[in-house]
């Protein structure tokens, strides 16, 4: 009997596990099985394997993925934008599926907090059939209602894979904190989202973008990105330094905008020096409860300030995403992002390669065997 | 020579001085000279009392003023509305002044954040010429540019000093982030700034207004001012008991729109907790620094909240607060609030009973001494 | 074999035919017949008799219904709130169905224009089966994925037939173009969604409401519904004179807002004059194509004005309009509309008393023989 | 006496004749006496001198002007930006000076509706001493109260006045309707308005611009400012046509957002036919009453749109419009577009350039005579 090989969690801080699980022979009505050719390593999944967050083990992970698709079951012929969809056609898909019926789907319109969403790579348990539901594997099963994009051809993987989720969460944030023209915005880590919001803030036409983050290596990507300025965090450890050196940058009142792409909640605390009376501050970072902080809530009321949180993202950030990469620079951008390619029996040295943040993205390669991969994971 | 009276805060937590300065015989271009007949003590008056604001002492308080024009400088012809403005009119005031020049005024729009700006009844030093620049006085010299409104005949004074700064705080707040019609809302506190956010809820067509304070009077306020339900502190005193309590009236998920009127920090994180994802949280009551609270930033991004600022209000923010009240039942209402009248010898007993919360709203009548006067102030 | 009776458009213009339909026996899954006790005339069903929107002939028209279910298909336990759903119980629909898929439903978040939405009462061919896809009959057959809502036990019927589809309409255009508090508003037209808009700008704080309309009867009630002042178009006939009327009330820059709820096409020239400066201008009543006007778009740039229009209604809008009905007074104010009810075999005579503006609201009882009925429909 | 030179529209359609004032000798307080160094020749310039609009003749036009500081009045030390202000700066100014009295200036906060606003180059008799406030003059006198800006010193004169009241114009219409980034987005006209409304809707994160205009020397400008695509009225002159070619440009929908910057009437018509269902229409360009036009209202409703109106600017776009300018490539596109330049005795020929859009922007330069200037007035 054919098998399918993954790379799978099976407890939390121990090296993921090659298993194999049975292949797909049948999809059912509106299921696509698609053949892994890209999954990104995301910081997310650093801290699933720490166990920060509840997830069901043993785990498949990786929700930021590209392939190919192998079947498709009744019903399904056309991409989420109505694009025809074959088999072999290289796609990419919203890693959560939502109810589209709870009191967050329809009546706030929120789908992002459907109660009872699920995502692929961090909520189905690998031991239950039919067990491929991540991007660590050969193969993926996609559930029937899915919302999956078909990749134009000129637009190769490591774009979607190197933009990952940080794009299209970086998307959502901004709809629900836009950046106006002209505005000055500080961006607070250098992580893919970090980056994403870096390039966004300069597409949406930011007078100046200031990045906070390290290490050096990210700091490059992030003037590359767009950033006008960057401030090390290692080089200028405190915080009421790196106020001072982010308002030589900005003038002496502080950023129209912030975005809090750290996770650290302490950089809460920091961001919100860094605002101008009257700013906008994208908290888009705070994934993780990290555990509470001393914080004075006197400075929202004394400096009229908007905080605002966003949360994942939904199937037309993507479909805005693979336009915004399709159609600019930013296609090469995020492609260059894409730093370390790893074989599937490689992804501990992949996680590793995040966890130490010696990589821009380091992605997963399941079926591929080439030089580009053997660079980094050998 | 001709002297004016006035209670003077010489000295914090100690008893108010009364005080006399000399008569005001000349005004310059654009000042008008006002006699006091009722004075507004606010909560913040308490504050300054306790030392807790930066103020140059010694300081003649009031900032929620009502009066008589007495004489009217040159140039002088209109008020903030255009409506012609003569000796004996009743009027009130913006109390604030802002340059109109600096980084907040012009380029912001943001004039509640004016870096010069200056208040009556806080920011002006008793000791200099010409001394009369509090409410807590028989008389009150306004500066030119300051935004001066004339009172409609029909408006009865105490409805406008019963509003006081809550009300047009209130309105800006709201303005900043507005309730929209069919909002379940939650309102943290029950003093004046409460009294008005419930008020102003109702009014923009809140579905439900759940209000969480207290003593039990001014629970029966926050009811007569258009809260569906109250819930006392006092007797439900664990803050997971009252988010209980409140999911028992907004539902399950929470309130659609918070606001926290409280000022103590601890409220803040109450009332993250109150709100449904996605809500707009108010923090308006946050006025002075009452110190750092433990806090999880976590919640922001996860529940994607919106959590708005807003500091002080605009002369516009006084023109709806008075045409609302001149055209509504709310007149009435906050007629109402005003339920103890106090001599402007008895200025520390009427200090006294705001800071015990005995009182609705307390008020100065300086030039009084009638009957309804006497009953609290003797 | 049993029958059902419905009243059939079959040819423009000319008497609806009371025509019988085989009972339906079995119903699919997701699928809910149910027993018509309520359906609303609305205007555009006379727009649709005189054959000024193009729908397939015949039509049994009739898209604001209540009703109880009679046969639920397999899968439909609970209606589009979640509220669990039985035999019996009395319901009410959105009376549009859209694919979820295209453009307008994915990409632009517009279901209203999706491309290929179809509405109970308008879009569905009278001799296809299964043929019961209106109100105006003993029976109607909701497909599945129809938005059903349980009407309240303590909500009667008339108050959400009476609202009928001017409420759902109009609650959709102010969520497009909101009214803020405090405005003063213009509301042309008297008919079903002047008088929704009349309340729902009362709902949320205008100060002041003008309604423009007539005849006479429906004036009164647009004062019953909270318009402040009224003025007849009968008695006033020339469009400068009611200008001058209407500022008289606006005061002289006229209003902050105005909602377009007459149809024909000048009124759009008449309420852009009705407009300060700045306003926004809701153009909701334009449904029908009523041809061209002579018109100048100088004022759009002159008086920078927003005109903003407004298409049907969501099932989330219905949603809004039970829990508003329910909720407040308004839940007789709209009962009170309802000032009419036929028989179905006088449904000529009810599309008569609409058509002829003699009616508050008209409504035919299918299933019922009583007095109330016999009043007007003998 | 020493005199100044200024050319004079005397008569509608009439040569402008060149006359001689008395030379500025003292300057009261707040008031500055400029020199001018570049005045440009609006479009707008050749509405007045056909008598489309109503102005006092005779009048000195010229409203985008650049200029040194020759005299400062007591009390004006610093520009609107808070930079001081000396003899010899090279400055440009807000073109209008308004009240901040009335009701649209302080109550509905939209300055450029100031019922007593007033133009250099427009409003002011010329006859009137102190005569000197247009810009086609050697000396302009500003009035206290005028908004100064310093031009930095790396921005030259012709990048200012290249960008003329066109940019800020923009400014403040894409303020009132923002462009989101990713939108597809058509502009009407490709006069100095389009090219600025192409510039910024590049700026702000468009997806894809499509103009709309000619004769071919401005749809190269046009490309060169950011439009991804041209179409010449001219070439196609059918509306129906041109439709076709636009949504062959932006998908069979049509734009999510377009903006009119033609003048023509008929534009909007056109430009309502090229939106998608839902899209923002900002109608920019009808600053003449150029007459009705035939209009149907319908697609208002139906399509769902907004049509959005802007007028004139304030200093805080000029603000804006600088800083841009120095801080992007849009520095040498804007002075790119000056292509013709006058000295002031050729001024007729500088306006017959305009009017017979020959120019890019044509300029006058009264003071000088050089070569630069020789080139075209000659």
């Amino acid at each position: 009997m054919p098998t399918v090989k993954a790379a799978v969690l099976t407890a939390f801080q121990q090296p993921l596990e090659i298993r194999e699980y049975p292949a797909i022979q049948e999809v059912g009505a509106g299921e696509a099985l698609v053949r892994v050719e890209m999954a990104g390593i995301c910081g997310t999944d650093v801290h699933l394997w720490l166990g920060q967050l509840a997830i069901p083990l043993p785990v498949i992970m990786g929700h930021e993925t590209a392939g190919r698709i192998e079947r498709l079951g009744a019903g399904i012929e056309k991409d989420w934008r109505g694009n025809p969809l074959s088999l072999g056609d290289r796609v990419t898909w919203a890693s959560s599926i939502v109810c589209g019926e709870c009191y967050y789907c329809r009546l706030k319109r929120q789908p992002t907090r459907c109660v009872s969403r699920k995502a692929y790579g961090i909520s189905y348990c690998a031991d239950q059939a039919p067990h491929l539901r991540g991007g660590y594997a050969e193969r993926i099963l996609l559930r029937a209602g899915t919302a999956i994009f078909r990749i134009p051809d000129d637009l190769p993987s490591e774009s979607v894979v190197g933009a990952g989720c940080a794009l299209v969460t970086g998307i959502h944030g901004f709809e629900r904190a836009p950046v106006e023209w002209g505005d000055i915005v500080v961006v607070q880590g250098t992580g893919p989202v970090g980056l994403a919001a870096i390039a966004l803030a300069r597409h949406a036409g930011a007078a100046r973008v200031i990045a906070i983050g390290g290490p050096p290596h990210r700091l490059e990507l992030a003037r590359n990105f767009g950033a006008d300025a960057t401030i090390d965090v290692a080089a200028i450890p405190s915080a009421a330094d790196r106020r001072r050196a982010v308002l030589d940058e900005t003038g002496p009142f502080g950023a129209d905008y912030a975005v809090e792409c750290v996770g650290h909640p302490d950089a809460v605390t920091e961001g919100i020096d860094l605002c101008r009376d009257g700013a906008r501050y994208l908290v888009l970072g705070q994934y993780a409860d990290a555990g509470n902080i001393s914080f004075n809530p006197h400075a929202i009321t004394r400096k009229q300030l908007q905080l605002i949180g966003s949360w994942g993202f939904e199937p037309r950030h993507v479909d805005r995403a693979i336009t915004l990469l399709a159609g600019t620079h930013l296609k090469d951008l995020f492609a260059s992002e894409v730093t370390h390619k790893f074989a599937l029996a490689d992804a501990n040295k992949a996680l590793d390669t995040v966890r130490r943040w010696q990589s821009g993205k380091a992605v997963l390669v399941p079926d591929a065997g080439g030089a580009g991969v053997a660079n980094h994971g050998a």
